[in-house]
């Protein structure tokens, strides 16, 4: 008997009819044999109504009491998905996330799991009962409030409590057929990955794929647990996440590993230089602990070479849009005490990412991707690299161009059947 | 510095702009130099909404899961209503009744507060700021599942919590200035009770009068709690139920004690007379036994002198409409074993309610309140009284008579201003 977390957003809980829906498909899973934990998002757009009404009320509402109106939404959610299932004559127990012992730090919000401890619904599993969970929500350690994870929030919640539950697989649902090897919405040829590693996930979630949360994945690779992202609207497997999808799949066949996984792309990121540097130790560092201390999350750093006329550098990087306001404030503070000229800002960029973790062994990826870009008009602004990706800013308006020629050039378009390509990105 | 609880009902924080009056109503108290906590209902329609979502996933919700998903009604109120007193500048914490340590049995739907330990709203005030606690729920003493109180149970929070509290007054605020003499509906000439005594005030909610529940009355009884009943919509003094309300009034004056504080009505009750019944020792009994397994809450009951030419008699009896169904079948089933000859349903009568401390000191209330009954041309079904109540059956379409003929013959009518007159009912 295996034991299998299933996760549905809210999109797959929107209203009665979809509960009914998923409860169906829970209740199925139970009666093929699997002990069966479920976690669940907040209906469709309760969160925007909650948030609505918190705005009416007061325009700056304390974090705590937000994540209290916040946590109602899955609250309700899953309390009619255990009535559904329940009508379905099997027993379900819905449990807060307070009940389901995820324990996480105050931080209101965006609060991080601590830890997980799961009696309660390890006690209702064992007495046969379907566990649904709420997601995206948890109690601090210290002063025992209810906190929420922020984004992403419920896929970390299923993953967390699959590890703790030593569950065989976490099942995400989602909309889509599964991870694809970039926006279908961008290439129509893009194709769905049977099979991904976790670091190649890692960096995709890193890299503008909305599909899957960064820590989510972070967590199930720590954990060695499996993920299985599907569709909630068909049968049809969808994409596994595993430790090493290279070795067989799930016939146990052995599989090429592509050199290129997918390509990645994020509009979300906007740009500052820093101008006129004096080519000094301890300058770079004092500019980005003055934004560490903003906790400003940076992305990509350049430093220029110095010219040696003037001693003085130019260090560009990039972070979150939203982030960026706070940033220029605190850098034009220590404008004095570093001495530099001026500062530039850029929001019409946006990032494309080539990830694979078959560029290892591949040498002449960036050289192939660099052509793909220059035959296509685009112009590279930053370029950063790691083991397994390759990134560029290139400006917003040719994003999208940079995408399909990079899609085109790895051979990842779906009418060439005969390359077996991973990878994906985004909706 | 006093401690104060408030309790705002569901119309009370029906809206935003409600809530954001409510809240400038705590920080008032908060700013006089009380120490304050609020219990809060769910805003408006909000358990009518989450119970039609119940209804559209299943017919019979189990009581677990329909608990889970009312109480997220006042999570909502409870967290907007301490954002919105954030946004006037005080500290407010919001605690569900787990939070707030409401413990319960484990009854479903109409659970029973065993304990209250509100060690987390003590520290909260100790620390100055301003507690909202989500009324109606609790939770389990023995599963630790989340409960709710069933009719009445923010009130009962109320009172519990100010209990527990050691609280010197807890103020229910509702839509109405107080505790009226009757139902201002009926008789408009109804007046206000400046001060009632808890023994009136039980017999009046007992009676009919749905301003207080009873469960509440009685708890604050227990614990010699004054209650301030009073409206949200104004800062008038509503009325004040307390141990002893005659020995003087809030500027300090002994006050007259009236015979007859109120007239309260009740149309929710039917009548079931079972004929016939053989007059031996324990028939009565075992009718009664029959009734009580099958969890039937009797009010009234009248048995005839038997007739000698049969040796048998009629047993009358009165019960919640809602559980006359359950009685009759109940009952049909023993008619063999008990060899009564058949059952008689009436569910077209009300009762009639004089309420007053008073009264035992002074005869003739009785023969008063039936010459006025017999004046107005009101026939009596059938009689019960208690130490401080006299009630009678009367036909439905009687009740409003009836109530405006005892107002008018106890002087409770507002135009003889000369009489200091208690008691009330209904809205």
């Amino acid at each position: 008997m295996a034991l299998v977390v299933q996760k549905y957003g809210g999109s797959s809980v929107a209203d009665a009819s979809c509960i009914k829906r998923v409860a169906q498909r829970i209740v199925a899973t139970k009666k093929a044999g699997n002990d069966v934990a479920v976690i669940v998002s907040a209906m469709g757009d309760t969160t925007d109504e909650l948030l609505d009404l918190a705005e009416q009320v007061s325009p700056l509402p304390p974090g705590r009491e937000l994540d209290m109106l916040l946590t109602s939404g899955e609250r309700i959610s899953m309390a009619l998905l255990a009535m559904a299932i329940a009508n379905l004559g099997h027993e379900a127990r819905s449990f807060t996330g307070s009940q389901a012992g995820v324990i996480t730090n105050s931080t209101h919000g965006k609060a991080r799991i601590i830890d997980v401890t799961p009696s309660r619904i390890q006690e209702a599993i064992d007495q046969g009962h379907i566990a649904i969970v709420a997601g995206f929500q948890g109690v601090s350690q210290d002063t025992k409030d209810i906190t929420t994870l922020g984004r992403g929030g419920s896929d970390t919640t299923a993953v967390a409590l699959a590890a703790a539950l030593e569950a065989d697989v976490c099942e995400i649902y989602t909309d889509v057929d599964g991870i694809f090897t970039t926006d279908p919405r961008i290439v129509p040829a893009a194709r769905k990955i049977p099979r991904i590693s976790y670091d190649e996930m890692m960096e995709m979630a890193a890299c503008g794929s909305k599909i899957l949360h960064l820590r989510c994945v972070e967590y199930a690779r720590r954990f060695s647990l499996p993920i299985h992202v599907r569709s909630s609207f068909s049968t049809k497997e969808g994409t596994w996440v595993v430790a090493d999808p290279y070795t067989e799949d799930s016939e146990g066949t052995e599989m090429e590993q592509p050199i290129i996984s997918g390509v990645a792309h994020d509009r979300s990121e906007a740009k500052i230089t820093v101008v006129g540097v004096p080519d000094k130790v301890g300058e770079a560092a004092s500019i980005f602990k003055t934004l560490a201390d903003a906790e400003i999350n940076i992305d990509m750093i350049v430093q220029n070479v110095s010219a040696a006329a003037t001693g003085r550098t130019d260090i560009s990087f990039t972070l979150p849009t939203a982030d960026a306001q706070t940033a220029l404030t605190a850098l034009k503070k220590i404008q004095a005490q570093i001495g530099y000229e001026s500062l530039l800002f850029d929001d019409q960029i946006g990032k494309v990412s080539l990830i694979g973790a078959g560029m290892r062994s591949h040498p002449g990826v960036t050289a192939t991707f660099f052509a793909a870009l220059a035959d296509a008009g685009v112009n590279i602004e930053m370029i950063s690299t790691s083991e397994i990706r390759i990134s560029v800013i290139v400006g917003q308006d040719a994003i999208d161009t940079a995408v399909a020629a990079a899609h085109r050039a790895f051979d990842l378009d779906a009418d060439q059947v005969e390359a077996v390509v991973y990878g994906g990105s985004g909706r």
